[in-house]
């Protein structure tokens, strides 16, 4: 694997990125496309028709991805900034302070979501007098999705810096493995203990006490509690109540979706290239190369998130603190969430 | 992929071919098994040690992998039939005999289970009125697996041959993507629609309804009803449950173990070579290549079965019918479980 860092110049290029992954993650999104309002103001500044053309670069961005609602937020908080001025220089000025504000303020909510689980890590490390606490984590949720410390990674990073005797178990999250190629890559360059497992391991890890609890990441949650997250989130949910074994998703609140009550029937479920489950990229070798697995005449299906009802989530890691999975205790942490303009 | 006929000459032969899972699948590791102790037999013949000699060849077969229960209860059946007789000649013979009668009682038992199971397909489809009915399999319980119809695929098979529009999805089924790889292969063979989809994506369909049952196959099951099979099959079922999507594990009786009561804390869950997880096998520009996913550093586990407890399976589809996954209900079908020699 190879760190890279782009530069992202146009709207075009925003919109590429977030449609083939090159950044992904809900929060990450979230900021590019924050960014991608910002050069969409670049471009448009105050000419005849800017208005318009402004809004429509903002629809064009938000509809890169449909699963995660911070797309959307955070391009429409900007937007509603830079339609605030009328003057070009004062427009740019606007995207880009707003940009900024949402990624600090990211930041800041992630570094807020490790102080807030890392109680919970502490208090099933006391329980287990000091051994180890295996966690489990499906997807990335870590500082490559989600700036600075990632949302459910974050309070391992917290447990971990602390002294806490921490084990991962990552789920390779298939297809695109982002578990087995970015999780475990990020947790390695911090020297946080890991196992890579295939997806279907985690009920069997549950079943024989391997698991003391469970920490995802979300792309958007409902007001209700219900929670998308990477495909298969859901079985591990389904395995965690099974067992008794907390089930947590960190978020930070432009994740949650102020709009929808039912999860299952409105939050729409990105399907993507077949291909990304018929190829399998790795080393050979020292290259990168691809191979397909299933025969070549086999059509596949690619459903890429899935949502877990809020019955089967213990609590939510939010920025505010630690809630229930219920519409009550939700507006309790954030009782201004519908307010215009959150 | 290549489908390539191999012959198996020694019993060393014949223990390196199911370890390596050259043959895999608990009917035909059953029937390997079987004719290595033939192997076996024709070693010792009647020489001087020749019993203990046979013995100890044969618990060398049984302890060539853990799970499947079908290994030792063929292996315990053949070596006892060649303890009967003392002359070397006779005791071949009786070998041979026994371990063609296994391999045909097996591939009749799996014709059977496609005989029961259908009824079960053509329910469904009555009930959607000729609608698609649509099938959901993790890794291959086929004839790749299982002699001639293979179990789980044997009632689509007869579905499929009696003109009832059935659709399989088919899990990949990692590590070994025995789903995408052999699965899907044999499907497509016979010409039977099928779709590939990844371990993840099984609790969304069935969430919205596009999961009529689920069949599968099994290593191993109680006389209580726990079900061993592929890891991974544990968190269909319980998808199944949650959404009220029939579950049946399609079996000959030599799956049952008469002997253990409690599958998830009795049954041996073999552990594999990690890199199996970390390197995936495809083709790449026509070779056959394997790429490494995960991070080199980053350390892997590799559980290669789970159990579902019998509360999570609708019912067994068996060669002598169907029936609930109880200790009751599955002794009216086989009252003679528990006498000696079963």
């Amino acid at each position: 694997m190879e760190f890279v860092v782009a530069d992202l110049k146009t709207v075009d290029h925003i919109i590429a990125a977030i449609k083939e992954m090159f950044v992904r993650g809900a929060p990450l999104i979230g900021v590019t496309a924050a960014y991608g309002v910002y050069l969409a103001a670049v471009n448009f500044g105050s000419e005849k028709n800017a208005d318009n053309d402004l809004i429509n670069e903002c629809n064009r961005i938000k509809s890169a991805r449909p699963t995660a609602v911070n797309l959307s937020w955070a391009v429409d908080r900007v937007c509603t900034e830079v339609l605030k001025v009328e003057n070009a220089a004062e427009r740019i000025a606007a995207a880009r302070f707003e940009a900024e504000r949402i990624a600090e303020e990211e930041a800041e909510n992630c570094r807020k979501i490790g102080e807030h689980g890392l109680s919970l890590v502490e208090e099933i490390s006391r329980n287990k007098k000091g051994k180890t606490v295996n966690i489990l984590t499906h997807c990335n949720a870590g500082w490559l999705a989600c700036i600075e410390y990632g949302t459910a990674t974050a309070p391992i990073y917290a447990a971990f810096e602390k002294g806490i005797d921490v084990h991962v178990w990552v789920d390779e999250t298939r297809p695109l493995n982002q578990g087995a190629r970015l999780t475990a890559w990020e947790l390695g360059k911090h020297g946080v203990r890991h196992t890579v497992i295939t997806d279907n391991a985690g009920g069997h890890l549950m079943q024989h006490g391997m698991v003391d609890m469970v920490i995802v990441g979300t792309d958007r949650t409902t007001y209700t509690g219900d929670v998308a997250n990477k495909i298969g989130t859901y079985l591990k949910a389904l395995a965690a109540r099974d067992n008794n074994v907390p089930f947590y998703v960190a978020l930070p609140s432009s994740t949650f979706d102020w709009k929808i009550r039912d999860g299952i029937n409105e939050i729409p479920i990105e399907e993507r290239d077949p291909d990304e489950i018929r190829y399998v990229q790795g080393l050979n070798q020292g290259e990168t190369k691809t191979v397909l697995v299933p025969p070549a005449e086999s059509p596949a299906a690619n459903y890429a998130f899935d949502v877990t009802p809020a019955r089967l989530v213990t609590g939510f890691i939010t920025e505010k603190g630690i809630c229930k999975a219920s519409e009550q205790d939700i507006k309790r942490l954030f009782p201004d969430s519908d307010k215009p303009g959150k």
